[in-house]
């Protein structure tokens, strides 16, 4: 079994992406390919023992060769032009954030009709909105935190009360988020989220609270799980922090709590993620509070792919792979077209 | 000023795509292009000439010019290998139904900076999806008909009464769908829908309801709207007569409305429309009933544009390519890595 790594990305998360596809390369044993996408979209395969941050930052990664996007695959141009294929069996979408997360590679995947492990479009679209996300646990049922989104012409809250965490929509990362404790402070907090997103959520920031990820994926043998961690944070996970998050290659504590609590997270994780997010290897973090299980988020490309989560991480993956959703093939006959044709044998659209 | 008419695609619209690029090429007044999507998503150049319905059914387009999607543009390859670029100021993306309303155009377009009319990822999914268009509705505070969503698992519905119209959740054609006017033929309108679809949508049906359809878009020059037009419809708009829809090419009525639903109407388009929608020429259909305005759906592709709801079409097109929505960059600069590299000094991610 081949897969291939795509990392980087037109993202807020390009460096963290790299981090995390190097992380990656140590934990696989199975054989791998990396294909890099710059800031400018390029597509490049690069050599393993060319997988290390200084190779993307000095900009040698451009020595490498380019490949190109086609129908059942990346290729590359070879002698006169002649195009050959980069042989893998899957690829894992490691382009954390925009591109990554937001339906793009989701949607060249499957437009070129190549198998990948990661979020299909809708997916994408529904878990890169953090106000979509809200309607999407409305609809399986799970609570969250209340909330209210914010445009740039309509700045003004009307329910939530201090202190707050302000956060643009369409961010993965910690990128624009603010605690705010007074009104004083939310204006400020407000500009900051809105240089990055035209949207903009407000929800109560409860320090201490509980928090729990999960990781899992619909596998050839049905859903499967992943322990279940209480991340030791501080109050906000900054960018500094979560770029050695991504970088975790052991394994973590699995956290002591009572087998109830772990099946109503299953459960919760369960009626998120079908069928939706099948094909895709997703974590969920949630907030307890009151013994009530809500949705934080969900990462449907997590850092490292969250393998550190698992005991038998490649044993999972093949298992994984053999569970990728389908595409529903139409056949198109023209039967309409035809039929007009013959039976009124009119000109016009002959 | 030169437009490429994108259509095709693997969709059950395909051939309904075909006839709007036919209609739209007698239309439109500026130079053009005209890129075929067929159905195993190979891109061809076709020759104005060629613009028949025969050329596509008998399969003769595989004569004319392959095309990649590469960055910054299609291209072709010329002598020795060597690629060279179409030549277009914008692509408008006349693919209707799966591929052109699912957010996969769109993602392709903007990953690969090419300039386009159409919705883009978020407006397509939320579009694309009856369910997502009620939330999407209700978050712009616009109200629609109430509904109920079913999955293969759970097909019993809860509220409704009859007669219902059940419609596969995700197809913009009337493919799948049924009205239903007793509990013993629901099941085989269900079996019917879920052949399309994992996601099947039942609402009431309302005979004789009062549509308008309304199009318009955001351009240079603010909101635009056309004319307000009454549909004269069947109960149900098949397949076929969905066909010669598609092929309108005169101009249509306004329907005779007060100033007061008229102003509601474009209200209601406008909440609907900004600022996801932006980029798009939308068509929205709107129900009236006990004066209360509903949004049916949202049409971010229509047939040939709705072209014949406009008085001056050929004149609109240009300012709304003025006011296409441009990519926020993002700017990677390799910080995070070279702070890490400087300060630390550390061997594991150099």
């Amino acid at each position: 079994m081949t897969l291939a790594l795509l990392f980087g990305g037109q993202s807020y998360e390009h460096e963290i992406s790299i981090v995390s596809a190097i992380t990656l390369k140590t934990v696989l044993t199975c054989k791998l390919e990396f294909i890099f996408c710059d800031k400018d979209r390029n597509f490049y395969q690069i050599p393993e023992k060319s997988m290390k941050a200084s190779h993307f930052a000095n900009g040698d990664y451009r020595k490498d060769r380019l490949l190109y996007l086609e129908k059942d695959g990346f290729v590359f141009h070879g002698f006169l032009g002649k195009s050959k294929k980069l042989d893998f069996d899957a690829v894992v979408n490691l382009i954390h954030g925009a591109d990554g997360e937001d339906g793009k590679i989701a949607s060249l995947f499957e437009f070129f009709n190549i198998p990948f492990i990661g979020p299909r479009i809708e997916a994408s679209v529904l878990s890169y909105s953090k106000t979509l996300t809200k309607a999407l646990a409305s609809s399986a049922k799970i609570e969250t935190l209340p909330f209210e989104t914010l445009t740039p012409d309509q700045r003004l809250l009307k329910k939530l009360s201090y202190p707050l965490i302000v956060k643009p929509d369409h961010l993965g990362s910690s990128i624009g988020v603010s605690i705010v404790r007074s009104k004083e402070d939310l204006e400020y907090a407000l500009d900051v989220a809105f240089a990055f997103d035209n949207k903009v959520i407000v929800e109560p920031f409860i320090s201490a609270v509980k928090e729990y990820n999960l990781a899992g994926c619909l596998s050839a043998n049905g859903m499967e799980f992943s322990i279940v961690e209480a991340p030791q944070k501080k109050e906000l996970l900054d960018f500094d922090k979560k770029y050695l998050d991504f970088s975790r290659s052991g394994q973590v504590q699995e956290a002591k709590i009572s087998d109830e609590l772990k099946n109503g997270l299953y459960e919760a994780f369960s009626a998120l993620y079908k069928p939706m997010f099948e094909g895709a290897l997703v974590r969920c973090d949630f907030f307890v509070i009151d013994d009530k299980i809500l949705l934080n988020e969900i990462n449907p490309c997590p850092g490292s792919l969250a393998h550190y989560l698992f005991s038998d991480f490649n044993a999972l993956i093949p298992r994984l792979l053999k569970a990728l959703p389908k595409e529903r093939k139409i056949n198109v006959e023209y039967n309409y077209i035809n039929s007009i044709r013959q039976a009124k044998g009119k000109a016009s659209y002959r």
